[in-house]
């Protein structure tokens, strides 16, 4: 079975290694110069409208894909005659920080007070209705922090000017960042990993720890439960990763992206069955995999440098993961994934790790 | 880095997996028809004795290992001005048994009697001395029992015919199959991991269980002593693998194999590293990994045939690895491998596997 993939990058890189072993094979389409999944499997380097081709490549596929949310959801490779997982549908929601939250609070899941802002002139009118401080976003095309700016005073929003469809929301004052991954099967089977801990520097995400410290049984229960809302609303097949803000026992959903998540990626040594693998799974319709942990685990990101490679595997108990990019400031290059079965070696080998990380 | 590997089989697809996280980039060099490596990385399809353009692409690597030992040890591929581990004088001595039981021996290494024989006639004369039953192994390109003929009686022997150098050696009353897998660093530094019980059906592994039950610790000792030998005798770097027949507290050495071996796939899932990881270490001078267990493990191979792969997929604790070849009669298709915690459970999810691989 062969399975095209929309976007080249280390999120599709991981899915062809963890389905090679499935036994399956990949097509990957990049429009960009030398994408880090070429390194793995074949890649159509093309624009995702260009339709020069595509059918005749979709009959070479069982199932399409993609690891990237900014694909147009009007894309001709989206629209053949081979399944689509996740749904378009999916992908229209996910892609559009307006519709996204309200298909979130469509199914009772609280998140931050929201409004749409398309000019200058209504940003004024929405600051007093969202409260200050506020995030004022783009809807569309934001990743990593990208496309967000904070508005603290009337003086910071009167310096900014709109050029694309916006949303104005309260910025919340919250305790910690939590993410959930959650599966969904063709069949409707759901398997959920347990809530990670997440910590972001400069809007890119630093460090996730798996399970996270301190969860309630209602917490995960009730993360599950929002998570599980959306993907029967959309109909999922495939993993989706949801955001939270968690205050005290309350969870507020801060944005969802219809594919493996970064704050994941320590389930590849952390879990059973990774979230490349349960993906793999579900979209090609074979039963989902344990979602049960393996020992303690935390991720942390290589972004922007290579730290010494050689000092980072003479730390036993550190995965690392290159994802084969040449380093830029503040491009994801690899993360490196600890696991252990104690808490206090846990963060003794994290405390290493992060002495090379820097 | 780009690591250069003769043989594309399964093993270098599994060398590759486990080396893209590491950054590590691969070229395979293979004469047959798409082999399985070729779905994860270029291969130049060309007979390992073939010189055509072979100084030109040993320029664009950094080193050259081989998956496979029956690769000719003059093959221009080993004599560039590329390292290539395992050195060329541990291909020379682990392809040739008889050279391969010479130093087992030179090192204190106990093996079976063996003698070498070269005509019908040499045969007659060395039945006597060897002892019935015994075992006549062609002293190349042997594998997965081929080559071999078991002789019981002086009947037996009258039939055979001997076309090539040949060594014969007696028919050893063993306890059971025992390997280990051993890895040595460029700066001499070792590690081993447990020694594993190999189960074979029709001369070809079905089964590995990962730490062998029942294993003293001066067994253990002494199978790392032994490796630890042979690595220091051929200035040895990278995988090494040992078969035992274990009789009592004794090990007889049955023969070793310069490359990650089957027996050792249990580690992917079952060790802290895999053999391929630690096998890319050793040979790119990196630090060696852990070899410390996770969990119980037992390996089985798919041989000739892929089983319901949504039955297995189904089963907790389950991991399929197939490598995309076509099933043949005899053929290595694939294996699964199952940890856990518990023998208890251990056992129980392997019979469940063992029902569906039949």
């Amino acid at each position: 079975m062969t399975i095209g993939v929309l976007g080249g990058g280390q999120l599709g890189r991981m899915i062809a290694l963890a389905g090679y072993p499935l036994g399956l094979r990949f097509l990957f389409v990049d429009p960009s110069e030398d994408p880090c999944a070429g390194r793995v499997a074949p890649v159509v380097k093309q624009h995702y409208m260009d339709a020069q081709g595509v059918q005749e490549r979709l009959r070479q596929l069982q199932v399409v894909t993609y690891e990237f949310e900014n694909v147009d959801a009007d894309s001709p490779w989206l629209a053949g005659d081979v399944d689509v997982y996740p749904p378009v549908e999916a992908l229209r929601v996910t892609q559009d920080r307006l519709l996204e939250k309200r298909c979130f609070r469509e199914l009772g899941i609280e998140t931050p007070t929201f409004t749409p802002v398309d000019s200058d002139s209504e940003l004024q009118g929405s600051l007093s209705r969202i409260g200050l401080p506020c995030v004022l976003k783009t809807r569309r095309f934001g990743y990593d922090g990208k496309g967000q700016s904070v508005i603290r005073t009337v003086d910071d929003a009167a310096e900014i000017e709109i050029h694309a469809a916006c949303i104005l929301e309260s910025f919340v004052q919250f305790d910690r960042e939590l993410s959930i991954i959650a599966v969904r099967g063709k069949n409707g089977e759901t398997a959920f990993y347990p809530l990670v801990e997440n910590e972001h520097r400069n809007g890119i995400l630093y460090k996730s720890i798996s399970p996270s410290p301190n969860v309630s049984k209602s917490v995960q229960s009730l993360a599950e439960d929002y998570a599980r809302r959306v993907m029967e609303k959309l109909d999922y097949v495939g993993v989706l990763a949801i955001e939270f803000f968690q205050y005290g026992e309350r969870l507020l959903a801060n944005e969802m992206a219809p594919r493996v998540h970064n704050s994941g990626h320590f389930s590849i040594e952390g879990s059973d069955t990774s979230q490349f693998e349960n993906h793999l799974r579900a979209i090609t319709g074979l039963p989902l995999g344990s979602t049960g942990e393996r020992g303690l685990s935390c991720m942390i990101n290589l972004v922007g440098s290579i730290p010494d490679i050689d000092k980072v595997l003479a730390i036993p108990g550190a995965h690392l993961h290159l994802y084969d990019k040449e380093p830029r400031p503040g491009r994801k290059v690899g993360h490196i994934t600890v696991v252990s079965d104690s808490r206090e070696t846990l963060e003794l080998t994290v405390s290493q790790v992060e002495a090379l990380v820097g």
